[in-house]
C-alpha cells in the first residue's frame, strides 16, 4: 500500500508545480518529505518500490526514445560526444583537485570526482518533455551527450569500483568495458531496425486491445534486461526500443499507450529518487554534517562550473550554448548512486557522503527552473519545428 | 526483470486465443507455463510479482466499476443476492457432505466446501468485458452477485480461519465480520457520491497531463487500502473507486487512461494467478496425486453443480439464467487462496490440496469458453443496449 503514498506523493508534488516551477521538481521534493529524511512514509529500499521505481525510468526512457529523431541527434553527434566528453572531464578533474587540496586521500578524492561526472538523462529530458522542447537543436544535444554520459559513467563506475576492491584499473578492462558499452548500442539499433518492423508486422495480427502498448513494453523491458546483461545500462535498452519502435507504422498507438502508462510509473521514478535523499547527513548541528556542508559547497561550485563549460565546449554549435551546460548540470539518481557505493565500499565517510549527497541535491534542484527560465524566455513552446526554434535562438544571440 | 516474463507470457497467451477463445483463458494458461509447475520461469511468490498482480486486479476491479451502472446493478439487486446466497449455500453444503461422506475429518470439510464457495469476480467480469455484455442483465446478475460473493467469502474465511485456530465461531463474530465488509460497500458509496465531484473538480485545476489517471489510481489504491483495514476486501474498494468515478465529468479520461494502465497490468494478474497452480499436487503417479484426482472430481461435479443451480435460483428472473450459473462457476484465485490457507494452517494434506486445486483450475478454465459460447450465440455483442439485450433473450428463449 506504499504505492498509496507514492501516488499521493505526485498530486502533492504535482499541484505544488502550479507556481510555475516543472512538475519533477514538485515529484522530487514530494519524494524527499514522504521519503526517511522527514515523514518516513516511504521506504525507498523496499524491494517493491525500487521495482516500480525501476519500471518507471524504464517507461520514461521508452517515450523518450519514441520522442527521439534518430537522424537529427546523429546530426548534432559531434557536438554531443564533445558536450559529454568535457562534461565528464572537467567535473572529475575539477572534483578531484578540489578534494585532494582539502586533504582527502586518493581514492576518496577519485570517487568523489566520478561522483561529479554523472549525468541524469531523466530528470533533463523530462523538463524538455514538459516544455515541449525535446526536438529542438539544444534537446538533442543534451540528450545524446547525456546518453554518452551514461556509457562513460558506466565505464567510470566500473573502474572505480574495481580500484575500491584493490584491482588495478588495466587499460584492456576500460577499453573492453567501453566497447561493450557502445557496442551494445550500435548492435542493437542495426539489428533492431531489420526486425523491429517485421515484429510489429506479426504483433498486428493479434487484434486485441493494448497489443502496441504491450508490445512496447516488451521490446522495452527486453532490451534493457539484455543492455544489463552485456554490461551496459538497462535505461539505455529502453531508449532503444522507443528509437526502433518510432521509426514503425504503430507509432501513434504505441506512443498513447506509453504516454499513459508512463503517467503512472514516471511519477513514481522521481518520488523514489527524492526518497533516497538523506537530510539526515547533512545536518549543521553534528561536526559531520558542517563538514558535509563545506565538501558539499565546494562540489557544487565545481560541478556547476564543470558541466556548464561544457555546454560551451562545441564553440561551432550555433544553439544556445548555455541552456546545453544547464542540462547537464543534473546529477539525479546516478549521482545518489554513486554516492551510495561509495558509502557501501567505505571509501566515503558519512561527511562525505553527505557533501555528495548535497551536491546532488543541488545540481539537481538548480537546473529544471533554470532551463525553464531560459527556454520560456525565446518564446512558447516549439516542438517539432526545429528550424524555426534555431532561427528563433539565432536571432537572439 | 521477471516482468519481461509475464509480459512475454501475456503475448504468448493472446496469441493462442486467436483460436477462438477469451484471451483470460491464454493468459492463465501462460501462467501455468511459466510458473513453476512446469518452465519455473516465474516465481508466484515473490513479492514483486505479488504487487504487480495485486496492482492488476484493482486495476481490474476499477475499469469494472467504470463500466458498472449502479442503478442497472440495484434494479437487479434482490436477483443478485439470491443468487449469490445459493450460490454460496450449496457448494459449501455438497461439498461438506461429499467430504464427510468420503470419510474426511468435519474441520477438512468446512475447508473444502469453504473454498467451494468461492466466485472470482475478476475472471468472469473479464470474460464478459471481453465479449462486450458487462452491461447485459445477466452481466449485471453476475457481477452483483460476484461482488456479495466477495464479501460472503470473506466472512467465511474469517470463521474458517477462527475455527482453524481452535477459536469457537460466535453468532456474534460473524455478525460484526458481515456487518463490517457491507458496512464499507453502504459508506464508502454514500460518502464517496457526495465528495469524489469535489474531488474530481479540485484534480482539474491541475492541468497536466495524466492526472485524471493519477486520480482514478490514488481513488481505487486509497479506497482498497481502507476496504482491507476496515476488514473488507481490497478488491471491493477498487470496485467502488470505479463505481464513484463513472458519474464524474471526468469518466471518458479516466476510462482511456485506465483502461491502458489495465493491458499493462491486468494480465499480469492472470498470469500471477495461472502460476500459483501447482501441478505437482494431482501427479497420478503418487498416492496423493490419485487420492487428489478422486477428491477433484467429486469437489468438481458438486461445486460446477451447486453454481449452476444457483443460476436457476432466482425463478422470476428473465434473462438467460445458464449465462448466469456458468458466469458464477469460475472460482480463481480466491478458491486459490482457500486452498493455500488450508495447506498452510496444517488443515489440508497435500492430497486433499490437490484436489481443491483441480477443482479451482477446472471451473476457472471451464468458465470462459461455455460462456463465450453461449453468449455469442444470441447475436454479437450488445453493449450498453440493454433494452435489445433483453430482447434478444426473450425471443430467444
Amino acid at each position: 500500500m506504499i504505492a498509496v503514498m507514492l501516488v499521493a506523493a505526485k498530486l502533492f508534488g504535482a499541484l505544488a508545480q502550479r507556481i510555475g516551477q516543472p512538475a519533477v521538481l514538485g515529484e522530487l521534493i514530494a519524494g524527499v518529505v514522504v521519503g526517511g529524511s522527514v515523514l518516513g512514509l516511504v521506504n525507498p529500499h523496499v524491494e517493491t518500490i525500487e521495482m516500480l521505481s525501476h519500471l518507471g525510468v524504464v517507461v520514461l526512457l521508452l517515450v523518450i526514445g519514441l520522442e527521439t529523431d534518430l537522424k537529427a541527434m546523429m546530426s548534432v553527434g559531434v557536438t554531443a560526444l564533445v558536450v559529454a566528453v568535457v562534461g565528464v572531464a572537467l567535473p572529475f578533474g575539477f572534483g578531484y583537485l578540489a578534494c585532494h587540496l582539502m586533504g582527502l586521500p586518493v581514492l576518496v578524492s577519485i570517487m568523489a570526482g566520478a561522483a561529479l561526472t554523472a549525468t541524469s538523462v531523466g530528470i533533463t529530458a523530462r523538463v524538455l518533455s514538459d516544455l515541449g522542447r525535446l526536438q529542438s537543436p539544444e534537446g538533442q544535444v543534451i540528450l545524446g551527450a547525456a546518453v554518452i554520459d551514461d556509457i562513460l559513467g558506466l565505464v567510470i563506475l566500473t573502474v572505480v569500483a574495481g580500484m575500491v576492491d584493490g584491482g588495478e584499473a588495466t587499460v584492456g578492462g576500460v577499453a573492453w568495458t567501453t566497447a561493450k558499452a557502445f557496442g551494445f548500442l550500435i548492435v542493437t539499433l542495426a539489428v533492431g531496425f531489420l526486425v523491429t518492423p517485421r515484429l510489429v508486422r506479426l504483433a498486428r495480427k493479434v487484434d486485441l486491445p493494448g497489443t502496441p502498448t504491450i508490445l512496447a513494453m516488451i521490446l522495452a523491458l527486453g532490451l534493457a534486461w539484455l543492455a544489463e546483461e552485456s554490461g551496459s545500462a538497462a535505461i539505455i535498452g529502453a531508449f532503444v526500443a522507443g528509437v526502433l519502435l518510432r521509426k514503425t507504422s504503430w507509432f501513434h498507438e504505441i506512443e498513447t499507450g506509453v504516454v499513459t502508462l508512463g503517467h503512472f510509473f514516471v511519477p513514481l521514478f522521481f518520488v523514489h529518487v527524492g526518497a533516497l535523499v538523506e537530510l539526515g547527513a547533512m545536518n549543521p548541528m553534528t561536526e559531520d554534517g558542517r563538514w558535509a556542508i563545506v565538501i558539499g559547497s565546494v562540489l557544487i561550485v565545481v560541478g556547476v562550473f564543470g558541466k556548464l563549460a561544457a555546454g560551451y565546449a562545441p564553440f561551432w554549435f550555433r544553439g544556445n550554448k548555455t541552456v546545453v551546460g544547464v542540462g547537464m548540470i543534473p546529477r539525479g539518481e546516478v549521482g545518489l548512486i554513486f554516492a551510495q557505493i561509495g558509502l557501501q565500499k567505505g571509501v566515503f565517510d558519512s561527511g562525505i557522503f553527505g557533501g555528495v549527497t548535497l551536491m546532488v541535491i543541488f545540481t539537481t534542484f538548480l537546473a529544471p527552473p533554470i532551463l525553464k527560465a531560459l527556454l520560456s524566455k525565446s518564446s512558447g513552446p516549439t516542438d517539432r519545428t526545429e528550424r524555426d526554434a534555431i532561427e528563433n535562438l539565432v536571432t537572439e544571440a
